[in-house]
């Protein structure tokens, strides 16, 4: 049966206008008593809640009912993508997540350091935990000395002990189980294919072990290390393909311009500021027609536990919207990718506010301003976030009508 | 995975409950101004609204978010056959649109009457946009000579340059390319089969073309013609066979009529106006237990963009319902197969007002009014409109309990 991005791919029809997709990240939260308000309800959002009066509300599921997302399942489905039918794997993510331009040939594989005892078994799988100058150090050492004959190797640090290692060459199959044995008094598991496309994925990552164990021989905690969520870049049909936009990408974070690029968005550089990030979508509006600007702190104080954090970061992002309304977007919209509500301090399963905004062709409905229970009254109903670009594209006036 | 139809094909239950399904066209709206009202909240409706308070609301998505349905999609949905599952080429519509009766060994083929030169190249792909008149005369002359052994070739006029081909031989298959090349300096394309099954409708067209060229060589404009939406009708169940109940379809338009023929409902003859309708459903109460009633004005209004003109025609529906009521159907649907806000004059995607009403089984929600708005906060909620006939069955008594 064809889904949404069936029609999107066949029905788009390019007219010229802007959309914007203002992601807040972990915008959900919830009250902190039953009686209170969430952070976006107390928050002080003039903005916000102009846009709400004159454009249409709802409530956006990310997954499915109950599921709470990561990052990339979270960004996925706003992209329009089923993060069930594109799962990414750990160690793409964590390559993402440093910037690193994966390939299609690519084989990603988060490391973890671990010190082993003279029998080669493990008495710590975070060798001590590391200081994060300590990881850099190694990490350097191994990238330098790491020397497989026919592919390219890459060797990242990321944080602390852990870091990303890419293998680069034609044909390789990215389906090899973690050599992390989840325990210490044992050897870390040989790197084994669970097919024989990865047969020779597993030979190359038993040679990057040994030879491994041969540079880190010296090291008094990192002197070995495990490998988890090996995994290739999932095919992917990219944004432009799919909505016939040209998109951009504003966001500070490498994580997030990481899953942009994943669906081969244009990223942008986006400085270090929310103001900097106004300052991209200013400058590059005429090179683009879709932005997707990201802004991440509204999720870090909801995950730091940090009620008035979150609400001074929505307020700040409040304060932006003028720069961004100045330029006449002919679709905004204001959301999350999904709820880190404070008094949990993680990320949630509960559905995500959604504003839309359309200079055009949006029903009024019962809201007044931006939140979650106002939400609830909203026009778009609560849905599932892979069909948001739908609901952007055609207030953008950019689908044809299917069937006669 | 088993979808409604499946249950409600084996839940089914005659207990001698009436429903009626009335479409207004286009029903849903848009208001002028962002602090404006819809069409359909501008109506004086005492009768609709009287429905409203004792029955339930809802807002139906044809197809999906942000999908602007065709009236055959649109249509679908309503008797609950998944749009995306049942896909209706635009011969196979335009054959309806004619109340032409299409058989299961029939291809059905638009063709626009064009223009070519001495070499055989096209100068007008609408052949001067000729007169109906003309058209009409072309086509009686192309439908007398045109000979083709061992199948029926019926060719019917529609309008101005436009008509149908209808193919009727027993393995045709309905595959096979648009000939029509889209620009002018270029010969028609030559038929194509895109697979194997339709190589025999390929080598008959060509034929057909072949003839035609003949028959219309002193033509002064319509001296050719090309093919498009070269389909058949699907297979696709009896609506009887879902529900076990009997159709009956008063329609006005032919479009229409030759939507519910495309479910097997039984046509029958409507008359002109909505008042001939009315008295096509008091003489028929007895003879069917479903009957789809449509209207046509509420969308062709809105089509012409012409808001007050549609409020007009929705008080005019309100304006029958009491002849309705008078019948004493279990269930009354009053809703539209997508939305056409004037303001647009066009249809569109927004969610369709929904109004059941049940002399039993209705559970109340906070609703007094028939409105957009008012739908919002309707019991049935916002559902894909492949749903609406799960509801009414239900409200009718009409399904057993799934599972034990």
């Amino acid at each position: 049966m064809p889904d949404l991005q069936d029609l999107t791919r066949k029905l788009n029809t390019n007219n010229g206008s802007k959309i914007v997709l203002l992601v807040a990240d972990g915008l959900g939260g919830l009250p902190l008593t039953p009686d209170g308000l969430t952070e976006l309800e107390t928050a002080r959002t003039p903005n916000l809640d102009a846009l709400a009066k004159r454009g249409t509300l709802g409530l956006s599921t990310p997954v499915l009912p109950g599921i709470t997302p990561g990052s990339g399942p979270g960004h996925l489905g706003l992209f329009g993508y089923d993060p069930l039918e594109y799962q990414i794997g750990r160690g793409v993510l964590e390559a993402l997540g440093i910037d690193f331009e994966l390939g299609p040939n690519d084989v990603a594989i988060r490391g973890n350091f671990c010190t082993t005892d003279a029998n080669g078994l493990i008495t710590d799988r975070r060798a001590g935990r590391i200081a994060t100058e300590e990881g850099e150090r190694v990490v350097a050492k191994l990238a330098k000395a790491i020397k497989i004959p026919g592919i390219e190797v890459f060797v990242q640090h990321v944080k602390e002990y852990r870091l990303v290692i890419v293998l680069r060459a034609e044909g390789l199959g990215g389906d090899v189980e973690d050599t992390d044995p989840q325990k210490t008094g044992v050897a870390p598991l040989e790197p084994t294919a669970r097919s024989a496309a990865s047969q020779r994925t597993a030979e190359l990552l038993k040679e990057f072990i040994r030879q491994a164990r041969d540079i880190l021989m010296d090291e008094p905690k990192a002197n070995l290390l495990t490998l988890r969520g090996i995994d290739k870049k999932p095919p992917i049909p990219t944004f432009e393909e799919m909505y016939g936009m040209k998109p951009g990408a504003i966001a500070v974070y490498p994580m997030y311009r990481g899953l942009a690029r994943l669906v081969s968005m244009n990223v942008l550089d986006a400085g270090q500021t929310l103001s900097d990030q106004m300052s991209r979508l200013e400058q590059s509006w005429n090179d683009f027609d879709f932005f997707f600007v990201h802004f991440k702190y509204t999720d870090s104080t909801g995950e730091d536990g940090n009620f008035p954090e979150k609400v001074r970061r929505i307020e700040e992002l409040d304060a932006a919207i003028p720069r961004i309304t100045a330029l006449k977007p002919d679709v905004l919209i204001v959301t999350g990718d999904h709820s880190t509500p404070s008094k949990m301090k993680s990320h949630s399963w509960h559905p995500v506010p959604v504003l839309l905004a359309a200079e055009e062709r949006c029903r009024p409905d019962l809201c007044d301003k931006f939140g979650e229970r106002e939400c609830l009254r909203g026009g778009l109903g609560q849905f599932p976030a892979k069909y948001l670009m739908g609901f952007a594209l055609a207030h953008a006036g950019r689908l044809d009508k299917f069937g006669a």
